[in-house]
């Protein structure tokens, strides 16, 4: 392609958590030298590549240096602030855009996105004031889900409520301010597709995962998903009209919520490599990590083939000391080389590899 | 095990080639950082870790400081030099050990060793003087294959002689003396076994690879290797003893000519990661990398599966260029990013991926 990028070129990341380190390790395998950015002195990307800047997102300096230093810019979160992203664009191609990040940050505006393309959202109301919490509630019914529209993560910022008591206190003990209540959606299960979108167009989607989370947090992805295989098309089949709505580059996770009778409704978007992807470092014959890197590269996509069946298990605090265990058949391990273990904190995963099921 | 490094240590790396760095990259994934020592300021291993000494191997300033600023040290080829190891094992756990080096760095040793084990190696007489030629090929007959016993790798160091004349030809272009002379072994297929033994002495043997070479080079690795069962079996025993007799610590590679009828000869060992072996990275749980990283570590070894049948690619030279273009199905690259493509060069190699041959 004419915008490819050439072996030995740098890939610039923001954001130094285990995503960008992943994907660093993905661009080493591939020929890329990386350019990890972060605030943070102990970011766990640091320790993959030599060349860094730690800087907050927000430093003038610091920024056009960085872009000058790199072939091309990603990140690893969605919540690179949108000055940011704005202002390194014009210096060097951001991929993906500005636009995915603007849509992914804010979940009204991803409601409002996926809802305009005909694609089901949960039903939902913007909360800008306790007054508007009673009409809302009115229209939803109980439970209900007080979501901040911003910067929310691994169940953090959100609130299950049962009535207008609970919703009152729950949007004092929210911020930021506006908020976005959410329908509970009775779901069968939680599936996600992770979709590659290259340069040219081209898409390549990752069979569905069936995702478990406990405490908020995502506990196991399972692939197969148990689901019938037209729901899997069809969930890949949306998550590939977003990323062509958003002009996507590079790999984009896609949570759905799978009702009775296979009904797909879109949770949400992640404008970058998922935690319920990472099962495809361990079956796929490209992983999610190398997609990303494809695409953002201007190269083409490789092959998202599975060789096996496959449950991914996050590795949350302490759990992460099995690695360095007798892990038996078919474990393959995976861990993120950050410094302490606290409670609630991914410190790596495990990918349990089975044999392929037939295709029924 | 009691010995075991806990996660986010050090691994120190002794050479920054392709080898060195595919270790980092699996010391990365497992949690640990990793320090690489080359006297070569442009190796591609520096690329992938912020902690590197570019010195020389008989530096003593820099090893001690090496030595200090990591938790285990092992080595990415079988030449470094004896001084450095003898200078190093006090300081840090070496591993694979000192005598491993000694053996798979004189050829002459290496065959004394494994044949003192009982193990067919090619008939051979040593050649310290252009006097021992004409013995030695008339007890070993012609073609006969004259070697130096140090410092040979990719064909190099060794040249085919059908005759007096021609092998004393040889004998004043090949240094350093003393050689060896070897006999022509007429082998059917080349095969090796690429095996780990953790620091409990467990071992694990990764199925043998069918090589073949080109211009002295390794081009491809298939495997499964077109032999018998019992064949395969009889390699991987074969190296076992090899890894048991030097009390081997790490992923040793053995290589060996199969003749008519399955016997198996030694060619030789490498005490190290090895070239046959890429394919593990792309269709076994715990790929040679990563099982070499926890042997040295004093970790349980991986699962050494296999989920796909393939064959491993060497792309040498401006062979590189393919990584970047559109693979097609199965197709997994791996590019080391070295700056300059000279013919020749080792520079990346690609796994070609096919469902698994149901076993016979």
């Amino acid at each position: 392609m004419p915008d490819a990028l050439p072996l030995g070129a740098t890939i610039g990341i923001l954001g130094g958590g285990q995503l960008g380190r992943m994907l660093s390790l993905a661009a080493s395998r591939l020929g890329f030298k990386t350019h990890i950015y972060c605030p943070d002195a102990d970011s766990p990307a640091f320790e993959v590549t030599p060349h860094k800047t730690v800087a907050g997102y927000d430093d003038r300096a610091a920024l056009p240096a960085f872009a000058t230093a790199v072939d091309v810019i990603t990140y690893e979160f969605e919540n690179v602030p949108t000055g940011t992203a704005e202002f390194l664009a014009p210096l060097k191609p951001l991929r993906p855009g500005a636009e995915a990040l603007a849509v992914s940050q804010d979940r009204l505006a991803e409601k409002a996105f996926i809802g305009n393309l005909g694609i089901a959202v949960a039903p939902h109301r913007a909360i800008g004031s306790v007054a508007d919490l009673a009409p809302a509630l009115a229209a939803l019914g109980s439970p209900a889900i007080l979501k901040t529209t911003r910067l929310g993560y691994d169940g953090k910022g959100q609130r299950k409520v049962q009535n207008l008591a609970e919703a009152t206190a729950a949007f004092a003990g929210l911020a930021p301010h506006p908020l976005v209540l959410e329908a509970f959606v009775p779901f069968v299960c939680e599936i996600s597709v992770v979709i590659a979108r290259g340069l040219d167009g081209a898409i390549a989607a990752f069979d569905p995962a069936e995702n478990v989370h406990r405490s908020g947090i995502l506990f196991t992805s399972t692939v197969p998903a148990h689901i019938a295989p037209e729901t899997a098309a069809g969930a890949q089949a949306i998550a590939a009209r977003i990323a062509d709505a958003l002009d996507y580059v590079g790999v984009l996770g896609v949570e759905f919520f799978v009702l009775a009778g296979g009904h797909l409704v879109v949770n949400e978007i992640a404008p970058r490599v998922h935690n319920s992807g990472h099962w495809t470092e361990a079956v796929c014959i490209a992983d999610q990590f190398e997609q990303h890197i494809r695409a953002i590269a201007g190269w083409p996509l490789g092959d998202p083939s599975r060789l096996a069946d496959v449950v991914m298990e996050n590795l949350i605090g302490t759990d992460i000391e099995v690695v360095s265990a007798d892990l038996g058949r078919g474990i393959r391990p995976h861990a993120y080389g950050k410094i302490e273990s606290r409670p609630g904190r991914k410190m790596g995963h495990l990918n349990r590899v089975a044999s392929k099921t037939p295709r029924k």
